[in-house]
């Protein structure tokens, strides 16, 4: 039997649920060299804990995540609670010795965000920040196409991760609307960001324009004021010199998953919108022009990892399925001691961008982004 | 901890690992009252059933089927394997007193399915013909819609389940080419015709146009003849009075699933495209003329069971996630002894259609569909 | 100046109208080395006449369409009325050395089509049929593709032309419910079957389902019996070997222009659906595995005639531009005294058609198209 | 026979011939109180002259532009020349008492387009000026859902125009390529803010990103340094208080005609792209969230004046019936003494616009719109 790398979940919810389909998942499907032994799952509400236990097939329901912490048999803690929360369990976490998977945002601050990717670093363990949608098989094709130059010079690129949760004004106040908990920017504009820069490599400086749509919402003690923004924009520039724009927004009425992307290059283009998310959408300028045209390309076993999990194109990989990939490349990252994909300095960056863009939206100008070594972050915020 | 269900596995390929997959999704995303304790997987390679095991997770490899048959703590039997070995196993399945989950087409003949079917019912107990894409919350939201009158007199029905596996002249000869292996229509048509009869009732007479495009294909003997249809169309009556068309289709050139229905009724329509599964199109004759077109509902948590995978809507369900569904269902079955949703008897019903396509294309006329009951058909087929 | 044609209109409804739209696009965007002088119009209904003369810019309105045939000034007669009132009028004006561009279907009989075919060939007039749609730029291109082989060998086909406009069971009884009205398949029908076979060549057998789905229709009278089909299918045999599939639809809730081909070969394939008529899709085997979809080919001016329309691809030619092109040709055809691109002859073929899935549908059985000579016809039908 | 207005046009181009095909089709398909006497075509190349009068139409071709000022039988002057010379030309046409119709850009300032639009109302002529997609039945009907309040509150909007034609670094240095000429927002984003405000209402404020991405274009003097953007991009404000982004872009590899808005309100949404330029997708909040989704609404006679042009829904208007309903409006403006649709102080504005986005891009600050009253911005200009 192969060696197991134990699970503490801290959070019982929706996106824990989502952790815990991955790692079930993901054991089935690759060929992994360790199995997932979930250990215990912690949440406030013990009562929800022990259902989730009870469903999800975890050994130990608690309410104090502390004791996933302390427990020498849990190698891997997944964080799935609201993004306030996340430093002190990931630098809990981190102190102990834990690899740590973490949803997204990753923090509340770029500043806090660096200390838990220096604490990391520090340790030496393996973090993994939730930006599953990177996972889909689109994102290694497009990359491997704008590598082999399948596009030429990348020119333009248009962002855009929209949905409606948001849309209703008698929607409750929550910890989103909060400074801290980050608006559409923080909770959408983040897989936005993401994608831009797996695609086109780091963005040097930002115009941005955010938006309050919905002013107050209703709490308990009373229309409360909203303090993020429901819709932001931004004017981008690579480092690559290629120029683009960037919106989250989520009062977007009818979008249900609209995270899209558009790439211009001078020899080819290439769009993806995950409501379709099983398609690339690829223009090529060296086609006869009387034969060109956007490609419909359905991913399939020939984009990997799609063929771990059918053997047919276009019979779908869906949401949860990136979840699996998503812990396939974490586990793979530790057990192998390779680089996370997706670890907390990248989360750190996105961060970094977020603040950017509010930091430009409020001074009504271009703000550049600083230097990403954590390091040098870290002197600079002395 | 909940009961265990001990479940078998007989076929360590493709659609082995698509089983398992939905045994270790289906305990995840949904409170069944089971979990399932993954007891053996057999395969005549014992090198595949052994890799298997360690991959998925079965406690033990064989490489005799019999084995599981034999076993007392195994409560389900998955028949993975190609179809002209169903009935075997299937028949000693039951008579051990297992409930059996088969890959589709069920059996190469009517006359073997309805032994199947009539065998399980004699022994009680439950049994699950691998219809996956039924699974799929558009179907039950069409049906839903159907039922409401939505469609108003449902007047025509297209139907198609296209792929292009086998375009290419080179591919070589394998089982499926074999006169008991079925063709397109076996393989893709019994898809497209439980599509139809879930939506719209049975079918009460078919016109059969089965035609073979490639008439030999390499063997390690060199040319062998293929014996089954590359394209087969149907026209249909439904016993509701509506006319219809299904056409399955191997060779459809850059074809990956267009497993479409539409249906088209006196007050609206609904067309669906599995390239494109997550959607479901519906025009509604009432809206006012100036406002009224197809409308692309993306699937949801409003449409069960996909809430058990993903509270927002448009994240998408994938191909592996529909297994889920459907285990979940055939344990359900088998937990409150309730009738199965696309039991043995569906997959006798299917084949004889099938067998009813074939004979009306032979003859180049209409075929009614005899009396589905199994006992008639028994005592007919005496 | 030119020299001009002089053109005399029969029937100023819709098709009127269309028609002579087409007559003045046609010289403005063509270089035609005529013009046309639209010199009368007639109508039963003298009032309707001197609003269309009136409106549309010809010299004189009457109400006896004989005027025109003894107009010696006038070298075409455009036809545009019911298609029981055709023959007649083509017959005199052929008689009178008149050209002849008469709306589709061209009658109620493939008899009576012949007849007039035979009278314009033995006349030496030039005749066109209104079939509009294949005067589409995507048309020449796709025939362009599969005789240059990028199709490789054509093996199947879908053909539909789907429309609502007979869905309502209240609308009332008209000319084209009357058996020699023709129902869904001569009146939509003639085009999928006309599209057919200028892609594919020769229908050499087919297998037709006719059915009638609003048995009755109401009539000053009271309700009156409906004696066509609303819904026409036909399974066809093409010289060439391929095989295919026919639909006919004016029942099809929804549907405003379902014009729709699909057309698989052996190393590639394409749609086309008029809702989109801009766009030719097209999928090419030889692409890598990796990169293939179908391709949305826009058309622009690289897909002649379009560049006569608009220098810039997919900014969209419409419905009436077709009818410009269809005169242009048939302006052409006269003037360089070449053969017609759809002529009476090809329009007495789609009538033959018509009438074989007719006649098959009643008979349940398989129909051979026959000789296809106007000759051997003739002499047949004596 | 009705009253003619004469007919100058000056530029025997391609938009010239759009603007003979507007006249020639309006006069079939509307009912005008007049017609058009294609008089007078004026082009530098007096060949190009001679070719456009005999091809289009019109009894005389001149090379001097001032005849068609000088002839009192000419009540029309349209001008399709590039825009650095529309201001000279309309204001001799203004001056002479003749309606002016003219291509967009305007004029290459706001200043020059003020003067104009100054003038025209000194003289009391009617003028337009080509925002010929404005006139696509999509737009009226969106208005008509915006003001009958089926989005509800507005709160976010994207416009894009994208084409591909300047993507080739090797295509020739143009007048297009020259500061006064404009770059991609003069030529392209005029159509996208006039399409913003015509659905909207006025901007309020802008924030602009224009960027060069080919510095240099071959001329036949070697490289010569492009003056203009090849990409434009705004942020925007609306005096309604809802917020959006616009992008003109012409080196959108693929893209043909991506104009492109989205209307995101509190109640539903509106989505247009003009490569499908016959749907407008409508997406209604109030619908069952178990039936809800984007409606595609296929323009038909119910959305005027499509039904000048077909009377079935979805058998598409094209590019040049956009100029036909250009024509009808403008003819109607002058014959009933009715305000244009898109007079020059619709042409000025946006050109307003146009400068503001490129004095905030240079900037690199938010700008505000001026007052839009022509007094007003006399005064100012003074």
């Amino acid at each position: 039997m192969k060696p197991a790398l134990g699970v503490g979940l801290i959070g019982a919810g929706f996106m824990g649920r989502t952790h815990t389909f991955g790692y079930a998942v993901a054991e089935k499907v690759f060929d992994l060299s360790v199995r997932f032994d979930l250990k215990t799952v912690a949440d406030v509400d013990e009562e929800n804990a022990k259902r989730a236990a009870r469903q999800f097939g975890y050994a130990e329901a608690v309410s104090d995540w502390r004791e996933i912490i302390d427990d020498p048999a849990i190698d891997i803690v997944s964080i799935a609670t609201p993004n306030t929360l996340h430093k002190e369990m990931a630098l809990a976490a981190i102190a102990a010795g834990k690899h740590v998977y973490c949803e997204k945002p990753l923090a509340p601050s770029a500043s806090d965000a660096r200390e838990m990717a220096l604490a990391a670093a520090g340790k030496g363990v393996k973090t993994q920040v939730g930006f599953n949608y990177l996972c889909n098989p689109v994102f290694s094709l497009a990359l491997e196409m704008i590598e082999q130059g399948d596009l030429g010079e990348i020119r333009s690129y248009r962002g855009i991760h929209a949905e409606d949760y948001m849309v209703d004004k008698s929607a409750p106040w929550t910890f989103r609307h909060d400074s801290r908990g980050g608006g559409a920017l923080s909770d959408l504009g983040s897989h936005a960001l993401a994608s831009a820069e797996y695609l086109l490599g780091p963005i040097s400086s930002v115009l941005g324009d955010c938006v309050t749509v919905v002013d107050e919402r209703p709490s308990p003690d009373g229309p409360k004021a909203v303090e993020v923004d429901d819709i932001a924009r931004a004017f981008v520039r690579f480092a690559n010199g290629a120029t683009g724009s960037i919106e989250a927004n989520w009062v977007a009425t009818g979008r249900k998953l609209q995270h899209v992307f558009e790439i211009y290059g001078s020899k080819g283009a290439l769009v993806c919108d995950f409501e379709t998310m099983n398609e690339l959408h690829f223009y090529d300028n060296r086609c006869a022009a009387n034969r060109s045209g956007f490609r419909r390309i359905l991913t399939g076993p020939k984009h990997p990892p799609y063929d771990r999990f059918c053997l047919a194109a276009g019979h779908h990989i869906g949401f949860n399925d990136l979840k699996a990939i998503e812990v396939a490349a974490f586990a793979t990252a530790i057990v192998d001691d390779r680089p996370e994909p997706f670890g907390f300095t990248k989360g750190f960056e996105i961060q970094m961008l977020i603040e950017a863009i509010e930091a430009s939206s409020a001074a009504g100008q271009w703000q550049e982004i600083g230097p990403r070594s954590l390091f040098d972050q870290a002197r600079k915020g002395q």
